[in-house]
């Protein structure tokens, strides 16, 4: 498919939309949501013919572009075969895609409870880690995000937590390793991990460690701001967890299946969790699915006695299938390694020489496909290019970075004063050689606002 | 397609479930699941070539059977379109979806919020009630089902709650009518509406109805116990609610979309709540899709304030695509016309027929395609055929009653001492007589266990 101008069309679609679709995160009369034609690997276009190049994957799942020709013809063939089916029964595509996916968990994470996506698998970890230890309580990070229902956004460090903070318990916030923004006045990567796990050590043993099911982190933090643990610090929590007889979750919504150059980040730090969670690039959202990996023991846990959770699309046939053949083409076409080697030969000098040019740009941060740039007012303070939680004309920096890097045919990820660089996993270095000039000429607006 | 002895591939698929899928509801080692190689219509098979006519709709979702060639059809060409993009833009099919469930709901209820099922749509609904509100607690019935994530898990009434119940607050449970079981010594509807009633008014009143934000209620209880309210119930719920304050959401998930007989069972009562729930029956569940619809007030709350929640495949292009097909084909082909007039002139006789018959058969409720037939040991005392949430030899007499009705080729829903008949809603006549016939036997079966 190629981009068409269909105005019309664009217009009654946006009309629409703005009469009935209410959106997510949104005031629902402050938002121009664009009206999207069609897409095809790298790139989107609107109804005026435009095209984008797209930096974000959508919200970070598309991890195969869109419309990738294998799985589309995977959906429909299970279409025409077996579009759904209850959670009860053995389904064929449903145990293929448990199959392919166990197979490259770490450790014995072998079992796999289908969701719907990343919040409903991590309401499930939680879940099951409560009835495994029995103990209430869960611990994890302020820098975080772990999906939009109720447990799950508590367990969100990030503000889109606190309108709902009201009616949950048992959730504790954290800090988590992040040397550039140190909460423990560290200078080294050393210390940055050495004193975040005496903190968590600290505050373990504060809340009382007989009190914890759970600790609960993104592996490498995503929305929050793709702060790259330090070595030794997920082996640490590890560590702390099986001394206290604590569940460690790791939850690999957005850093699973691929984007971080490996098939799971935990991968990068030779750490295996006991529960995983993850959604997004198990099918680059195709079709709507999420899960747990679970490992031998909390399985044994629900062995002979029931699991007190569930749902109806448990496992759905037509998301499973698009799994399978997903899964198949990132194994078949070297998605995942394509995402390494591209994101170490030609995503990170490229950032890091436009750090060199850009005196907003105070960080560059990242692995594989998966990239931060901590856009800063001043480089010595490190102050944010706008405020934390900026809203309306307090954003107005970022917002003219965004509405640059459009201009410039580039999609941008926006979260606070960052933007990341989180393109599809099969980006050729093409696409990414265009999108980063995009960046570039959109960095030179955000550097007018650096003192 | 039609039923083909293939054992071996059977296996694989079972050994492969075995190995790698975690089920819902379930201990893990004591489930034996069927193999299910296809489905069409009312009927599915399994890889020894036997087939099922299947009265249970799934979960009660298959609302118009397996593999309508229509909507199989929508589906493949969304995702030779474009299957997936992110929920902030404006889409075709998320328009028109939106557009078209709008058309349909009662009253205002004119903005749709899109989520991957029920239990994030009564998770959402009951966020918005919160804020809409500014009040924290919500009201619930004891007999009733609303979701596995944390919070819909706890609004439910079933035993299923029990094992989140440690890490919760917020809801209160109450007693919504029900004669035949009645918790108000009532004798007739009128007595026990005006008592429930009256049950709940003083539950607020002690509550403190400045601290509720909402009554949430299945509009007829489902998996509960399809308990169709007495009239003038829910009329006299919308007034209590609208005297103090608090917000009116129904939870249409199961009964919604043709499953009683009209598109929305407020319909069939007349009343109008502030938001509505739905998923399953939406698009039939081929793909994952629930949500929420969302009255004039409440949408205007986040008109310039932002909804602090949301999620990545909110309104889903290839789900919404489904039920676009899906309502079209419901309103082409008369499905929700053919509930209604099936339910009354063919399933009601012959279940009352049965009643008649069987002495396990205690009493016969629903409406549309949406019945329930109350197992007892003894009619005078009503005492359950099994008791409440039996396992294992307790539950002995209804696992004999439901292996009897797959001997005879219908797959029957069975929850604590109840069979529900819930067919798609485009079941054909010849196929009710057919599983009515079956159930029949079953009930012989069931007759053994009463006094």
């Amino acid at each position: 498919m190629t981009p068409q101008p269909l105005p019309e069309v664009g217009a009654a679609v946006k009309a629409a939309d703005r009469a009935h679709v209410f959106h997510s995160w949104s005031a629902q009369e402050l938002i121009d949501p664009l009206a999207v034609a069609g897409a095809e690997g790298s790139y989107f276009w609107d109804y005026d013919g435009k095209r984008y190049l797209d930096f974000t994957s959508g919200l970070v799942y598309t991890n195969i572009g869109y419309q990738h020709p294998k799985v589309v013809a995977a959906i429909q063939e299970q279409a025409a075969r077996l579009t759904t089916f209850a959670p009860a029964f053995a389904i064929e595509a449903r145990s293929e895609a448990a199959r392919l996916i166990a197979e490259r968990t770490p450790g014995d994470l072998d079992k796999i409870f289908f969701t719907n996506g990343g919040a409903d698998a991590v309401e499930h970890a939680v879940r099951m880690a409560r009835l495994h230890t029995g103990r209430a309580k869960v611990l994890s990070a302020y820098r975080s995000y772990h999906g939009g229902t109720q447990q799950a956004v508590n367990l969100t460090g990030d503000p889109r937590r606190w309108a709902s903070d009201t009616a949950s318990h048992g959730v504790v916030h954290f800090w988590a390793p992040f040397l550039y923004r140190s909460r423990f006045y560290a200078e080294t990567e050393e210390q940055e991990c050495a004193r975040a796990l005496e903190h968590l050590e600290t505050t373990i043993a504060f809340e009382g460690p007989a009190t914890i099911a759970a600790i609960v982190l993104e592996t490498i933090p995503g929305t929050a701001g793709i702060m790259i643990p330090p070595p030794g610090y997920l082996a640490g929590v590890r560590e702390i967890c099986d001394r206290h007889g604590i569940l460690f979750v790791l939850d690999e919504v957005m850093a699973g299946f691929g984007r971080t150059g490996d098939w799971f980040a935990a991968d990068l730090f030779g750490v295996v969790p006991d529960l995983m969670t993850f959604a997004k690039g198990v099918n680059s959202g195709y079709v709507p699915l999420g899960g747990v990996a679970i490992s031998g023991a909390v399985a044994e846990t629900f062995a002979r006695r029931p699991y007190p959770g569930g749902l109806t699309y448990s496992g759905h046939p037509l998301a499973c299938a698009a799994a399978v053949a997903t899964i198949n083409v990132m194994a078949e076409e070297g998605v995942v390694e394509n995402a390494k080697r591209l994101g170490a030969s030609v995503v990170e000098p490229a950032l890091r020489e436009l750090a060199a040019r850009h005196p907003s740009v105070g960080e560059v941060r990242g692995v594989g496909m998966f990239w931060a740039l901590e856009l800063v007012r001043d480089r010595e303070t490190r102050e944010p290019l706008v405020p934390y939680n900026a809203t309306g004309e307090a954003n107005g920096p970022m917002a003219a970075f965004a509405a640059a890097a459009k201009k410039h045919g580039v999609w941008p990820f926006v979260n606070m004063n960052r933007t990341h660089v989180v393109p599809p996993c099969n980006v050729s270095e093409a696409e990414l050689k265009e999108g980063l000039a995009g960046l570039d000429a959109a960095l030179g607006v955000a550097d007018e606002y650096t003192v």
